[in-house]
């Protein structure tokens, strides 16, 4: 019989592989990513102090947006995102889409020549998708010249997954949240490896796309039909926090308790039967189709704090695979840029961290509303897919706790005791501690054409939060 | 920011409660569960002496009980239970069921005086069921008269969770193991509360098992013969586990993965579609569906490593409500019993502990598989239905790699790091460390007619183990 030995416990400063060694052996590591406040900059650190609370004056900022954030949490917690319909075409949704050729993307705006390989990719995709050219080299071409109108997917309500490309043609989710009222839309999952999320436009990653429109997309609307007020998604991602899945890069759970609704809803409805086979077979062998979902949910929740004067809380964190960009709750729609960092994790055979894209996606999401890298604790199992220690896992969890406002009493995570996932990013403490946000994210080749290569850890850049921050201290704290 | 203090590490030898201030602050603490080896009885120290291995000579008594066991691993993880069908009626698989009348139910031999109550009220149920009598009175009469024939589950090649009443309409899984060629059998899960199985016998329980033989069976078996080769347990085990199962107590997952495979195998066939509604939505909100399936599945995974001449491994562990008794692999079909301890645990409202049967049910079968509360760590989530804490659930499934022969690689454990769950219970390795197998189980009202009441957590007598040990060494190691 084996006694066990009093684990080590450490707080580190330096770098984040250090902490491997400890934990690795059982051990807690605390690490602080630290920078100095204000990130070494007076002027930030000033602002920083004119935006804390200040527990004696409720009038003073900080107070204000500590109250704000209070309400935003509130908001947060109250949202119950429910899955309405499901709509054969985005230009039903968008009739601007019927007019002009628009295609939605992930992130900030970004011209075409500044944009990554896989957005250059799935772009290309799109235009071939929806035979606006008949060749990959003309749409190209076309895309250069200028002939396609770019927007963000946020701008529509919507999000997508990596590069997060929605033309007009496609099917859209469309999810309603009661508590305030906001709608969010977002298209559908196509699974891992050669996806048009990725940058992969080959022709069978059109035809599935074809297929959505055809087949799946009318099989899904049949289904969420025939369920009263919707498919509760909130419902779905707390029980799959329960069931190994942060409901950003692991979905497996979540994708099975969508299934059950989906297929016992097809059972009552008259779709037929030959869609019903192939829709349900294409689900079960997608255990990331819940993902869009997720991800929609998430919109709709933090649409609902998005817009709350004095508040300090980020309500979009989104990434066009060159910047990685937020929102702020009380800053509109003003985004907060800087350059993306590249995700580090496991890689598919024949891919290397060099062919790693710059984080991508608008799937942060997630994190935004406290699932992915923020309730890491809840999927133990997702480390085999991007790596490092069940112990890892949980310590990233706890460090977020550093950087939120509150704790979701609807979200659980067993591996913290059932403590609630931390809620409500605040610009001030991110700045204040210099603790990044944890994002977990599949990884796109930096190619056009290829699609996924692996998943791994990324880390939100500093830089968007200083900016917030000094948005956040020009509008309610101008130097006088 | 707070700092994780060294947390304290223990080795207890004394009361379980003791623990909980250590592990409730995030220590680490051993329990030995304590007893001097061979039970402070000499006589059965020497024989635990004389049934050790010894390196030098691989002729002694102890190696070749090694030499055995190991054998009986490599069967255990070369096991692959398919579900290949599910039988319209037992007594088309007993045909002895047509000509008399048999009640199979969980656990030893027990005589109807000696019998607890919730076995009683399912005996009640099944006589009813059966048409043998027209009330529950009249039922009674029967049973005391000796009219029904009692047999074991396991003497069938079945199982059956709690009571386990199998009588001759009730429809049965058959799982076939292609690695050893051996067969198992079990009944159809009905949920929670008032079911049979718990002994309750009211109308509604028996207008239940009705519908599970008008419709629900002959769905499932459409279903099955759609998958080529049946439908593979051991891989929705292995991956529940990755998904807060422990497949015993919780089958949330399990359960979701299966109902994927019967829903998507069912859309491609002709089944009617009521029949098909009705089914989905049974199985969709009874997650403990695939209890049944995980226990006939760990029944055809050791019935694989039973009969092998030598072994100490334990193939099977049963409750009849009364008593605890085990099988082990050399020693034939010879059951060594003691009477159940009481499970704790947490209890539905308007119940107690008070008001708990012993310990019941064949689904201990999952424990000697490895599965259940030797797998406990992997499911945090079920510590919300049984007690204590995920450091708790973690603990035990380490202490049982005390008292087993290896670890199944098959069976990840994401919270020990994805070490394979301990398989292999050794009769010598429990008597020597005094550490006493732990299942995780189902309460059930002490008397008939009630049903479940909660569910919690047991250990197993330790004098069957004691018993078997002593038959191991009468037969292997007589007193020369």
């Amino acid at each position: 019989m084996n006694l066990i030995a009093s684990p080590p416990a450490a707080l580190n400063v330096g770098l984040d592989s250090f902490n491997l060694s400890i934990t690795g052996n059982g051990g807690a590591s605390l690490q602080l990513d630290w920078q100095p406040p204000g990130n070494a900059d007076p002027a930030l650190a000033w602002q920083l102090a004119r935006l804390a609370p200040d527990r004696g004056d409720p009038a003073a900022v900080g107070s204000r947006m500590d109250a704000a954030n209070a309400t935003a949490c509130e908001r947060i917690i109250a949202a119950r995102p429910m899955l309405t319909d499901v709509m054969p075409r985005a230009d039903a949704v968008w009739p601007e889409m019927k007019n002009e050729r628009i295609l939605l993307h992930a992130g900030a705006p970004v011209a075409w020549e500044a944009m990554c390989g896989p957005m250059h990719g799935a772009m290309i995709g799109a235009v071939l998708y929806e035979g606006w050219a008949a060749t990959p080299d003309a749409a190209r071409a076309m895309l250069e010249r200028g002939e396609v109108r770019f927007a963000q997917c946020h701008d529509f309500r919507a999000v997508g997954p990596m590069t997060g490309i929605i033309s007009a043609s496609m099917p859209v989710f469309v999810v309603d949240n009661p508590s305030s009222g906001n709608r969010a839309y977002t298209n559908l999952n196509e699974g891992i490896g050669k996806c048009l999320r990725f940058g992969a436009n080959s022709p069978d990653v059109l035809a599935r796309l074809k297929w959505f429109e055809a087949v799946l997309a009318p099989t899904l609307r049949a289904a969420v039909r025939q369920v009263d007020g919707g498919i509760d998604l909130k419902s779905i991602q707390a029980q799959a926090l329960l069931m190994g899945d942060e409901v950003h890069s692991r979905n497996a759970a979540a994708t099975a308790l969508f299934f059950m609704q989906v297929a016992t809803a097809l059972a009552a409805s008259d779709a037929p039967q030959k869609a019903v086979r192939e829709s349900l077979e294409f689900i079960s062998r997608t255990s990331q189709f819940f993902l869009n979902l997720s991800m929609v949910a998430a919109k709709a929740i933090m649409d609902a704090a998005h817009g709350i004067e004095y508040s300090s809380i980020v309500t979009a964190t989104a990434r066009n695979g060159t910047t990685t960009a937020l929102r702020v709750s009380s800053l509109g729609a003003q985004w907060f840029e800087a350059p993306s960092d590249n995700p580090v994790g496991l890689f598919f055979p024949g891919f290397k961290q060099e062919d790693a894209n710059p984080d991508l996606g608008d799937s942060a999401i997630t994190e935004t509303a406290g699932y992915g890298g923020f309730s890491l604790a809840a999927s133990p199992a997702l480390t085999l897919l991007v790596g490092g220690s069940v112990a890892d896992a949980n310590h990233y969890s706890r460090l977020m706790y550093e950087i939120t406002t509150t704790k979701n009493p609807a979200l659980s995570l067993p591996n913290l005791e059932f403590d609630g996932a931390p809620t409500g990013i605040d610009v001030r403490k991110v700045v204040d501690t210099g603790i990044r946000p944890v994002v977990t994210t599949g990884i796109a080749h930096k190619e056009a054409g290829i699609g996924q290569i692996g998943a791994g850890i990324v880390r939100v850049p500093m830089q968007c939060y200083v900016r917030a921050l000094e948005a956040l201290a020009a509008r309610y704290a101008p130097a006088g």
